[in-house]
């Protein structure tokens, strides 16, 4: 073993393509259908949104999918990002087990994000494409694609939830230094946003209905417009795998191989970005014993209390229809503090690798996790963010298990964000405001109730 | 030349000393003199504040002193910090000259900071210290203690001041998920802050009034308690040289000595930590024509406006006096963003080189540095700190002086922390609230009277 800190490789190890886990899986990914018709959409009902590079991203079978050379130019800004040994945090868990961690909040923006919004820019304006449209929640995925535009010479116009438009401003702000234009959902600007507030001129909004307003911008707008979407798709999870490629060169560094991957999961993205490369050495059965965990907030369960059925990806109806595990369209999540993790479904790539038993799901309650971030903050310096914080709190269980059965294992888990945009959340934690929740059976119920006939 | 978009080095590269200029100048430091007294301070005089090996640190004529192996490997959590070649923001100026900058950003704080609060904090472990006092005005400087305190097992009590506690939230809560314990100040907790209270209980509170509540407590408090202090002292400075000891083996890399450095100025400790290791080859007589190029806010010019003459380095007039560039300990700079650049004074060893013409000094307006950091987002990604943003600008201007000229010079500047907790700065600046600020001679004048008699 080789006994560094952190791990680092050089600008030329920036991955040349990105890992399609879709090449390898034992299964078909069952259809994306159309909403209207449930016929399965083909790349003419996506085009209006997409640029044709990230539709045929969408459904490819290729193993590796070329990283173009501006992309990789833009990376160069972060990547290769560090893997670190968290030895700290090992000596306070009193564990046998080595822990390392890949950190993504050294990107520009604070997460994973970039990695598909600087594709996604790249793609569209290699297709002409002027101006790009989306919504946000919290700002991590506005962030990226503003950041993106910017250097793609791209306008971008993003629609972002009212209630964190008005009690998070500095994402706001970030946005707007990077020259995007942001405004508060529902707005004024879209058919959707003016009926909306004209029922409800107070309307706090959601991101079901950001969605709705981006996507009627783009079909509308006087300049062609294209849409973006910051997680769920197939094409959004095979940008990210840039993590996981480069965690298998910098633990192969350390002289490691893991025995457990975890990550956190909400739309899937960072997790999937993060295990995908390494599930890909499970399916060609050369790491039988590897275990993949996803931790997902106890707040929106979607693999552990999800029904699996054909869904909505959106709250307002608008999206093709996705079979996946999931709590219903119409679910409204707990306002616990990890937003990026609270939506109603999942990928569906990780859906069938969940049901056919390749990964291990998990959910954690919201105290244990901020628990779990403040050690981390405490042994390793870097405060994360509440989504980041999930994966922390796995990857401290498995520890804690590995001290119980004196087991040495190597648990390796990726650090997708830093918190350094959510000390609203800490405070509230420290003060003892935060609480647990308890998701009723009966809301899911209720939920799953509403999931259209297929 | 060798292309790299950042230069990085392995942590085997941490640098093993720090670099003391004290060995180089070609004059003497003026002596600190006690205030009481007006004689030259002694150790003794210091004992109670700071633990021994600072108090030598502060004093040595060494070239250079041992960095301990425990502060190395904290280093690791975020050292050797990258080296960029800003080649977008090249283009954006149509400049021929290369600019290349060090980010200090990535430390676990944002900052340069913690480079001296590790060496502090472990300095006084070693001397069997289990608590530290400190000030901090935004919060950079008190994050920093409060993480090097956390790792090494030391409680740190932080003095904030009451209008940054207040409007400033986010930094506080980040000191308390280190876990220390910060009060505003003025505080109920010493004799200086209760007697501020009495007088006028809805006090905002300054930075001098902090420094006394801080050493108050240190020579009060029933726990053995030391002081720490992040900028102006010889030690601190010291401390801070790992930045430009990395950086010129990182320009050596990319096949480049600089013709300029620029850095922005407050208390003096980054610029110096940045600067100091390239002066030492002027110094030498091997970089004759090498350009440093301090960059202060024209709110608080010491160095362009200032007198030569001693005063104190506090507003309560508790602190030896040191001979420097002043505007007087009782100026009140105007409110602008940059706060760790609104200081009356400065490290005397940076007034000496520039009272010698061996640095130069520049004073930029508030405006002009945020139109330079904008212009730097929007180019290289990262969002600069208010107080970095001095920096960018002098380093423009340096570059479009280049295009003026026809210059391929080589340009290198510290990024010394993101602008990730100023977000607030940038959208007073995008709504047009941020204002430029023309000081008037008669303050400088006013204050300057109140000079102490040496």
């Amino acid at each position: 073993m080789n006994d560094e800190t952190k791990y680092l490789l050089p600008e030329s190890e920036i991955p040349k393509a990105w890992y399609n886990v879709q090449a390898d899986l034992p299964f078909e990914l069952p259809p994306v259908l159309h909403p209207g018709t449930k016929r399965p959409v083909g790349p003419a009902d996506l085009a209006p949104l997409f640029p044709m590079a990230l539709i045929q991203q969408e459904v490819t079978r290729e193993r590796w999918v070329e990283i173009p050379e501006p992309v990789r130019e833009v990376y160069k800004l972060w990547r290769p990002t560090p893997l670190y040994r968290a030895r700290r945090l090992e000596k306070a868990l009193r564990t046998p087990a080595r822990i390392f961690y890949k950190y993504e909040g050294v990107s520009p923006v604070g997460s994973h994000k970039p990695n598909t919004a600087v594709a996604q820019a790249f793609y569209n304006q290699q297709e002409g494409v002027k101006r790009l449209a989306t919504e946000t929640g919290a700002g991590q995925w506005g962030s990226s694609l503003a950041f993106a535009g910017q250097l793609f010479g791209i306008d971008v116009k993003i629609y972002m939830v009212r209630v964190s438009y008005d009690q998070k401003p500095y994402r706001r702000h970030m946005m707007e230094t990077w020259g995007a234009k942001v405004v508060a959902s529902p707005s004024p600007d879209t058919d959707t946003g003016r009926k909306r507030l004209a029922e409800e001129p107070a309307c706090s909004g959601s991101l079901g209905l950001a969605i709705s307003e981006a996507v009627e911008d783009t079909v509308t707008h006087p300049t062609p417009t294209k849409y973006a979407l910051g997680s769920v798709l197939n094409h959004v999870l095979l940008h990210q795998t840039v993590i996981g490629l480069e965690s298998k060169r910098q633990l192969d560094m350390a002289g490691v191989y893991p025995d457990v991957v975890v990550g956190c999961i909400g739309g899937g993205s960072n997790f999937a970005g993060f295990a995908y490369p390494f599930l890909a050495d499970k399916l060609a059965g050369k790491a039988k014993g590897l275990r993949v965990v996803a931790i997902e907030p106890a707040a929106a369960p979607s693999l552990t209390r999800g029904v699996y059925a054909y869904d909505f990806g959106d709250t307002s109806m608008m999206t093709p229809l996705v079979r996946m595990y999931t709590l219903g369209h119409g679910f409204m999540p707990a306002p616990i503090h990890a937003g990026g993790l609270r939506y109603h479904g999942m990928a569906s790539g990780i859906c069938e690798l969940y049901r056919n038993g390749i990964i291990e799901a998990r959910a954690v309650q919201q105290l244990a996790t901020f628990e779990a971030g403040v050690l981390f903050a405490r042994a390793e310096g870097i405060v994360p963010a509440p989504e980041a914080a999930h994966a922390i709190r796995g990857a401290i269980d498995e520890a804690i298990r590995c001290r119980e059965e004196g087991k040495a294992e190597t648990i390796a888990f990726n650090l997708c964000g830093h918190g350094h945009f959510d000390m609203a959340a800490y405070e509230r934690y420290f003060a003892g405001k935060l609480e647990d929740y308890e998701l009723p059976q009966a809301e899911i119920d209720r939920a799953v109730a509403e999931l259209p006939q297929v």
